[in-house]
Parts: structure tokens; C-alpha cells; sequence
């Protein structure tokens, strides 16, 4: 099975980082046990997670050895979708056991007064209850987010997943088109996400993961989804939506405005404008993130919204819609060739309205190449 | 302002229940700070959530007092909906100062050798990395989950409460018979998905938070979603839906049949339909949740199928799809008037098909009152 041999691949090259994880997390020693959550980690590691919900389930791996913890309800169809015989636990007895049998197999157990205790790095998205579980059973131990030790194995993408993601953006890129060619006065923002929802759906895309319609005002929360206010002439509308397309995101926004902007509106539009194409163009091999945030970020400081651009410039994508490197104006990660990351800078005045504009850039061996491949000009309707 | 009188309530409730968590959680002290998630949670205590990303945004509850710690980019939204004026961090600084300062405000901080070292209860659903950074901060402290501190206050429904899930229901009732009504030879999982997703919208439901179609085989792994299996004659078809009205979930299970059912189908759901009144009719005040599941499971298990129900009988529900009080054997919760759970038995047989009937009732002074009002019948097209 290809899935099976993926999978043997990069379980053994998070064993490899494991070991030399001193080298990569900041002060810690040898890596003993990672636990990993059905999240984008399990897909990828897996090639497939379970629905996550309350029930701990757990793929637990040690340098040398790992064992999936899954809940009984989930455990045939894990069977069915990997190569691996899980460790299964009823709802009647609960998972205590279950991790119990796991962990000893695997060795990983916590003594009290021992001078290295166990470490122990756990999915950051793992859920707070399975991770108490997870401590609870190991004993003393150091905990750290296996956030850095994922992203060394998952931020540069094959060829096989840039073709995947070129996908992806296309779908999103028809589907904002699709919202904005909807965008008219008395439509309300809630319309607006419907006709989104339903181009992604025609395309074949598996899963809607958030919708931002934000006219006028709400326009200016740059995580404000979408309500039932109705759009009026006047209004800028933010449109920024992403899909799933066989596993992998997609995240793109662009600015609608129904009739003539104002004076400070289209002013506002070309700074964001400018900052973006700054953005881009910083994203190449060797730079650092943080070079790619100060550039897009010095357009809108120098213009006088600094104060106005209140998040980062961009985050990673791919299995999940938000991973690393982050495109911060501190992140000293040093890009290279087949990092996916947006670059959105975005200025947000209070009562009035946003204006975001993002798009998806690979960075290559020379200029970055864009995976969003619509116009970024204002859409005037 | 109602939502923050509602608010101040709430909260207040959680901090009596923090003083005497003693008597509520096994073997646990006091609880001195309560750290909530955007998640249900928040939603319950504040009448508001922010889009949950990996950016922490934690409600801190002491015993005399709170702090609400939001990534800048959300903090205008918050306190457009709340009441509160939240402590900000910016993507740039990250959140590591804003929760040292929120903590010690609050007089939160583990001193190496204490006796007494801060006890600390975490939303079962908070990420862990938000988790983590919370224990680094604090330093010595005991960590325990604040499921059952929660749902002492969550459990029973207001009226107004039980109103809105009267509606969701209904909402979800209507959905599934759209979806059963498309069930034909040749069409799809996806495609019935798709026609009781756009049942939901139609209703104005906000959310559709899981659909399975599990048509023949796929039927036997109750977690299935829906693939593009195409429905053949003589397939069992499990519908299992849910939708999300005012922030208030519904679950509802029933079962198509593509042509005439065999011998052993029908027999395997007698055997299911006979489970489902047995446990709604133990779902009285002052019974156990385990005599619940223990009622629905005798039947399948003196018809010779135990191991085939490999599930617990239901789940609460309410503001989560899945929350307190779980229907397991084991569980001693007592019930009390206001509880709102599925009963929901299912007989699954690999490569074959699987069997489940699943109701949300409501425990009343009297009998249990059904929120579901499909007919139970199978639903043979």
C-alpha cells in the first residue's frame, strides 16, 4: 500500500527529529513520546483521522516504537483506513487502561525523583482533557507543544502537495468571484456565504472552513464571519474564504465595494495594496519570515496605519489553514523553497470598514510564485 | 444589558462552584482559577465566542474576580458583544506577557514548595498548547479538567433553553426525512448530504455539525460521514444528523432500507427500536444515567447482539453537540428534571450494515418528554 509506506516514511522521520530535537526546540533535551491528536498531524502522519470528539484518541509514538489509542466506536474504521491495528477502549471502562497498556508498552513511564524525567511533546491542538490524561498516567514529566517538532516534517511541500494547493486556491478563487458577483444592496452577508458555500460544493470541495463576509463596519473585525445584515450602496465588503480539497487549504481574500468608494477609502485600498505586493515580493529563499512581515508592514506604518494593522502579515497553510512558519515581524524561521504562507496585510478603521487583501505564495529557488490567481483590484459593483 | 445580567449570573454560579469543588469533583481541593476556551464554555458564560484559532484566548475566573485574555485581531469583536474589556496581545509580542499580567492581577502564581500549590481547571476542549503555556506561567500547580465544574452549572436547561432545542429539533426532524427522500439506487452519500445541508439552510440553521450517511457496509462504523458510495438496492442506509439554531445543538438518527428489508434486518432492528423505548422510558428524575443505558443494552444483549452495541447509549446535548451527562453503564449521575440527552442503541455488523435510533429527550417531573418527533419506523423506499 502507498498510504502505508507514506506513513512508515514520515513516522520515521519525526522519529529522527525526536532525537535531535535539542537541536530544533528551543532548550530541550531528547524528545521520549510525541502524542498526536486527530488533527492535521494524524492525516498526515496517518493518512487519515477519526471525527475527533470528547473520546481520547492518540497515536502515540517513541523513538522507536508507536501505538494508536483509539476509542472502540472509531476502531474498525481506523483499521479499515490505515495499516495500523489500534489499542481500542469501550465507553463503559473509559481510555484510563487503554493509555495505560499503551505507554507501558512504549516504555514511557514517570519515576518520581528520577533526574530526567520523561518528556513528553503533545499535539498543540490536542484537546486540555487528553493531555491531563496523557499526564496523569505518564507521571513526573516535561511537557512542550510538538508545534516546532510537526513543522520541521510539514512546512516545505512536495511537488505532490503544490499541485494539490494550486487546486485548492482555484476553488476558492471561482467561489469568491461567485460571492462578490452576488454582492448588491439588500443581499445580506448571510447570502452572500450561501452562494460561497454552494460554488465550493459544485467544485467538488470537500469542506467550507470558515466564511468572512464583512460589509461596511464589520468589515473592520478582521474574524467577524458573516451576519444577517443586508449590504447598502456605499459599503466595502472583505470577502475572505478558504476550502479543502483533498485534504489541503486554501485562503484568499479580496475587497468588493458597491458604488463609488470615498476619497479615504480608495486610499486606504492602495496602501493595502502596496503592502501586499511588498509582501510578496520579500518571500524569498534564505529571507526570514519576519523580513516578509516588515516589508508589507513598513507600507502601512509609513502611510500612517500602523496602528490600524493589527495582526500579522500572513500564516502558513496546507493540511491545516493556519500552521507554520507564522509571518510574524519576529519570526526568525528562514524560508525556503516549497513554504506555503499568505501574505494578507490589512488596515481596520473602527465604524467604518476593513480592507484586506491576501493571497497564497510558494516560496521557489527564485521569486516567489502566487497561487491565488485573481486580480487584487477593488471590485466595484 | 440582559446578556451581561445573564453573564454576571452565570459567572457568579461558577465562582460558588469553584469554592465548594471539593464536594463535586472526586478528591479535588478548591479551585483557584477556572481557564475557559472559545468554545461552548465561553459561549455559555459571556453570550459569546471568537473564531477559535491557535492564537490563545483564554477567560480567567478566580474566586473573586475575572480576566478575559484575547489576541488582539479578536479584542474589538469581544467587546462589541460582551461586556468585558479584554487584556489584549498583539501577534508581534505573542500572548506570554498579556497572561503573566492577567494572572498575576488575579493573584494566580505557584510558589516552589508551598503546600497548598494553585489548583487550576481547564476547559476539557482548550487546545494544548494554550494549556501549556498556562502551566508554564503559573508554575507549581495541580491541573484537574473543568468538565464537571461546568456541567453543574450547564446540565439542567432553563425553559428558554428547552424552547430553543424544541426548535432545533424540529429543524433537524425536517432534514432528515429531505435526505430520506432523495435515498435512491444510484444517487450518493454526498449527494443526500448535500440535499439536508441545504435543508438546513433553508430552515435558517447555522450550522450543520456532522452528517454520516452510512449506506450498506459503511453503515457498520457509526463515526462513517458520507463518501460517494453510490446507494444500491438492499442497502441500510443510517441517517445521523444534527444542526445548530441559536447556538443550541439537535441529534437525530433513523434508518432507510432500498427495497425490502432481510429477514436479519429486520430482526437487528426490532431489536434496536425495542432498546430505544426501553432506555427512554428509564430516563425518569432520580435515576442513574446507567440505568438508562443499561435498560437499551439488556435488550440487544438477551437478543444475543452485546457486542455488536459498541457504543454508549446517548450523550447530553445543548449548547455542544455532545456534552454532560453521558449515558454510559458506569455512569451514577443522577438525573434530574431539565436534562437533555440522546438515547441512541445501534447493533453495527462488519462488512454488512449497521442499525441505530437515536431520540433527544428531555427528563421531566413525569415521564421523559421526546424532542424528536419522527415517526421510528424504518423507512423503506
Amino acid at each position: 500500500m502507498i498510504l502505508s509506506k507514506v506513513s512508515a516514511e514520515r513516522l520515521s522521520r519525526l522519529q529522527e527529529q525526536m532525537a535531535r530535537a535539542g537541536l530544533v526546540l528551543s532548550g530541550a533535551e531528547v524528545v521520549d513520546v510525541v502524542a498526536i491528536a486527530p488533527t492535521a498531524n494524524m492525516r498526515y502522519l496517518l493518512g487519515f483521522a477519526p471525527l475527533a470528539d470528547e473520546r481520547p484518541c492518540v497515536l502515540l509514538v517513541s523513538r522507536d516504537n508507536t501505538r494508536l489509542v483509539v476509542p472502540e466506536l472509531n476502531a474498525d474504521q481506523v483499521e479499515a483506513h490505515t495499516s495500523m491495528t489500534p489499542i481500542r477502549w469501550p465507553d463503559a471502562a473509559g481510555p484510563h487502561r487503554a493509555f495505560t497498556d499503551a505507554l507501558s508498552v512504549l516504555g514511557i513511564k514517570g519515576l518520581v525523583g528520577t533526574p530526567s524525567p520523561i518528556v513528553l511533546a503533545a499535539d498543540d491542538a490536542m484537546r486540555a482533557d487528553a493531555l491531563l490524561l496523557l499526564q496523569e498516567i505518564i507521571g513526573p514529566r516535561k511537557t512542550m507543544a510538538a508545534g516546532e517538532l510537526m513543522a520541521a516534517l510539514r512546512m516545505r511541500k512536495s511537488e505532490a502537495e503544490l499541485e494539490v494547493m494550486a487546486r485548492a486556491a482555484a476553488v476558492a478563487d471561482a467561489a469568491l468571484m461567485a460571492g462578490a458577483d452576488v454582492c448588491r444592496p439588500g443581499v445580506t452577508e448571510r447570502e452572500v456565504a450561501e452562494k460561497i458555500a454552494s460554488s465550493f460544493r459544485s467544485q467538488g470541495a470537500d469542506q467550507v472552513d470558515f466564511t468572512i463576509v464583512g460589509s461596511g463596519p464589520n468589515g473592520a473585525f478582521p474574524h467577524h464571519e458573516f451576519s444577517d445584515r443586508r449590504l447598502e450602496v456605499g459599503d466595502m465588503v472583505i470577502i475572505d474564504i478558504g476550502a479543502t480539497l483533498d485534504g489541503y487549504h486554501s485562503d484568499v481574500t479580496r475587497v468588493v465595494h458597491l458604488g463609488e468608494p470615498s476619497a479615504e477609502e480608495r486610499a486606504v485600498f492602495e496602501v493595502v495594496l502596496e503592502a501586499n505586493r511588498r509582501g510578496r515580493e520579500a518571500a524569498v529563499a534564505g529571507a526570514r519570515a519576519r523580513d516578509v512581515d516588515r516589508a508589507a508592514r513598513k507600507v502601512v506604518v509609513e502611510a500612517g496605519y500602523g496602528p490600524q494593522f493589527i495582526h500579522r502579515t500572513g500564516h502558513g497553510m496546507g493540511l491545516e489553514v493556519h500552521e507554520p512558519p507564522w509571518i510574524t515581524s519576529e519570526s526568525d524561521t528562514v524560508l525556503e523553497p516549497g513554504m506555503v504562507f499568505s501574505v494578507e496585510p490589512g488596515i481596520y478603521l473602527p465604524d467604518k470598514f476593513g480592507v484586506r487583501i491576501e493571497d497564497i505564495v510558494v516560496v521557489t529557488a527564485g521569486e516567489s510564485r502566487c497561487l491565488t490567481g485573481l486580480d487584487r483590484r477593488m471590485i466595484i459593483r
